[in-house]
């Protein structure tokens, strides 16, 4: 274990953020906001602080080990929220530390899930900084960093750990340039969204946020009815845009290097369609009669389905006064997320397909129980250990998900309330059903609840170990 | 595949349950109810039916293997709910027979989930007969009739295919032997119950059905309100005697050959002892103010939580009116269930210490990958083929469970009662939260959702893979 990289690596991830923390201050001066002093403290303050402390914790070796990429994320992940939430309390925006640190884990983990009461008397720099760290958090702010320095020698410790996904590979053989090729498609297609969203009628802010949005299958919007107000071309837009996002950033690289056959053959794609085919056409005849036309309710289903599966957020009507059957299809799609190697969330479409290979081979066991069956998934032989740790990693984020349904139920709240706001925290959707249904927010919830919901979105987000790791006491034992 | 014999033994047990019908038709001649007659016809109908029938798929040899268990196992239940549903349409006091078959898989599954929604005016034998399907179901049907015949050479495999449980181990080398043993002290148990019950003020006929009830773990009652009209000194001695069905048989079977020290090592008792303590306390404070005194929440909250755990379902209070901290506590003990090898449902406690354990050594595996660590239960090391095999049930525990929640949407019902009600069912519970709660009953879903809850209970009650292979196409496929 490298200590001192350990401690390292997290102060130069906060020094990073601390300077992506101009961008929104300068969107502010644009917009002559006071709020760039808030900006400006906590950039300079983060800078002052880090860089001595850094340099008294400098690692003899860059080299890691593979717990140590997993207690340095978990650790960047937490100073980096407890940095991003304080302009929005020294502005005064949001005076409560608590519901600040709330909304900055929302932003970075891609929740969505906000305690805002009243979006829109919001100053645009904060609005831009909010959306800003889900276009961060979604693909990773550490693999970001490690794409434009040289901080480790083994980045690819570090991305196991931060991107989410039963078995995440390298497009070449350098980690660096495979973080590299994937911030730039990931940029391209951010890029295509605001041009596009910009055509369908948003001012270029508008466009900028919501693109970061979606791209990092986020959700955070600028007004109280989220996307309920804009074009239905736009709606569109990001109908097509979120399940862009939730696919698997690989199989854009193989499109990329002409490798279409391989691409389309992936097997979690074409699981991931069907899934989002089937429930979209499920729930427009199940809420039918509640819309003028069928175009209209295909595409409000369309939309919800596509946000909500794909861990986004973004809402255009209240589903929450859907039918049941058409909710029940969201709950349980919330827990299916998209793809891995997306910037979604959920327990990943490959991680369905895994267990459901598991589950039959586990039968065709029980009729030849000579039999010896190894799991294919995308062509490739799967490890015995990654099947067995795809199943453990099920069991733990249902005890997960029931401890912190436990913990919400202190609330004088409903089961609905309680159990769905910890679902879609922790599979990083943001809106739930019932109190912090679409038409509501999180505001309703107690200070510790909001607490437990940010630590269900971190779970969430890095995929439970890392967190685990990190505070487990064996870790940081000398031997 | 021995196919003569996956049809010829269901067969014997729909003989044999033939004949236990005659006891509730002697408790019919004894109040003088017209409702024998409905006994009488049922059981010399199947007599007659079944005994041709078997002669016609004699088996030429008795020699079984572990699959035929499975799928000698999920034909008998179908078939022996099927029959016993018989006499109460017949008898026309459940007119319905989708009712009468929900009403009879709720017994023999031990789930007593109801549909009546006036049980005081069902005559006494057709109560006694749903009340016994109860102590039938709870030990396994098909192991009594192993017990008393020479059915089959292999007993061990119906054994296993009916208990439920991880790990079903023979208590003496004969399985023949282990029924006999096992069902020797359920008898005892159930008759030392019925005395107490007596003694506590209740009839004769009451004591008998309640200790039914409870033995199975069940929760038939006679009356609307269950156990609530009684006295406390009955409550507790139902508290107290639905925890000891609710252990694991085979320590009983310890404590009669005075092998008092393993069965005091057993850690599934002390942690399944624990769970009670723990939820009683948690919920008795938590539901304080709602009772007159602390003696009074705590034998609510003790009755409760002993009823919820060991998934029987009788009820002495409306619950669902607690707040949502109990409720809550109260649903996650549903998953929990009791121990193996009880006459209990749930996931069983002795699952979730190994799951616990089985997610310890991922972590400590991630900490130490060259690390070699084999898992230990009960003194002895657990094979990695049990070890998977728990966590690959666990997944399709749950998928069974979400599916049946996603078919109950179909209601008009909201999330709280559809999914609850599923949770009940397939844990073999019985009164769920909301439109099921303990103050309602069944009776308000249609016959569709009636019949999916009863595919829920037997599911549950068989633990999802008899069931399984009963019913998939390559179990019947000839090489």
């Amino acid at each position: 274990m490298n200590r001192r990289m350990i401690l390292y690596m997290p102060l130069q991830i906060l020094r990073a953020t601390a300077l992506l923390m101009l961008l929104p201050a300068a969107v502010s001066i644009y917009y002559r906001e006071p709020c760039v002093w808030s900006f400006l403290i906590c950039s300079g303050g983060a800078l002052l602080l880090s860089i001595p402390a850094a340099k008294l914790v400098k690692p003899y070796t860059k080299e890691i080990y593979a717990k140590d990429g997993f207690v340095i994320v978990a650790l960047s992940w937490i100073l980096l929220s407890a940095l991003g939430a304080l302009p929005f309390t020294i502005s005064g925006e949001i005076p409560s530390y608590v519901d600040a640190f709330f909304e900055t884990v929302s932003g970075f983990t891609t929740t969505g899930a906000s305690i805002l009461t009243h979006v829109e008397s919001m100053s645009r720099g904060l609005l831009f900084w909010r959306s800003f760290t889900h276009f961060l958090g979604g693909m990773g702010v550490i693999v970001f960093v490690m794409a434009i320095t040289n901080l480790s020698d083994r980045p690819i410790h570090i991305m196991r750990a931060e991107m989410p996904g039963p078995i995440v590979g390298k497009l070449v053989p350098k980690a660096k340039q495979t973080a590299k090729i994937l911030y730039l498609i990931y940029i391209v297609l951010t890029l295509t969204e605001i041009a596009l969203l910009k055509i369908g009628g948003m001012s270029l802010f508008e466009a900028t946020v919501h693109a970061f949005g979606t791209a990092g299958t986020g959700g955070f919007g600028i007004r109280s009815d989220s996307i309920a107000g804009y074009t239905p071309f736009a709606q569109w837009v990001i109908t097509v845009f979120m399940m862009v996002f939730g696919v698997n950033f690989n199989l854009y690289y193989l499109i990329l290097i002409r490798n279409f056959k391989t691409a389309l053959k992936s097997r979690e794609l074409w699981v991931y369609c069907g899934i989002f085919g089937g429930s979209t056409l499920l729930v427009t005849l199940n809420v039918l009669r509640m819309f003028p036309s069928f175009g209209t309710a295909l595409r409000h289903a369309a939309f919800q389905v596509s946000s909500i599966m794909t861990t986004t957020g973004f809402v255009t009507t209240d589903y929450d006064r859907w039918p049941q059957l058409s909710k029940t299809v969201l709950l349980l799609l919330m827990f299916i997320g998209a793809c891995a190697g997306s910037t979604a969330g959920g327990l990943k479409v490959s991680r369905v397909i895994i267990l459901g290979k598991t589950i039959h081979r586990e039968v065709t066991r029980m009729l030849h129980p000579r039999s010896v069956r190894v799991i294919r998934f995308e062509g490739k032989k799967l490890e015995e250990a990654v099947i067995h740790n795809t199943a453990v990693y099920f069991v733990l984020y249902f005890i997960c998900v029931m401890a912190g349904f436990f913990l919400l139920s202190i609330e004088p709240l409903d089961l609905e309330s309680c159990f769905t706001a910890v679902v879609a925290c922790f599979n990083n959707i943001g809106p739930a059903f019932g109190a912090a249904g679409p038409a509501s927010n999180y505001a309703v919830f107690s200070p510790f609840s909001k607490l437990v919901l940010s630590a269900a979105m971190l779970l969430g987000r890095l995929e439970i170990f890392p967190l685990i790791l990190a505070f487990s006491p064996t870790t940081w034992m000398k031997k």
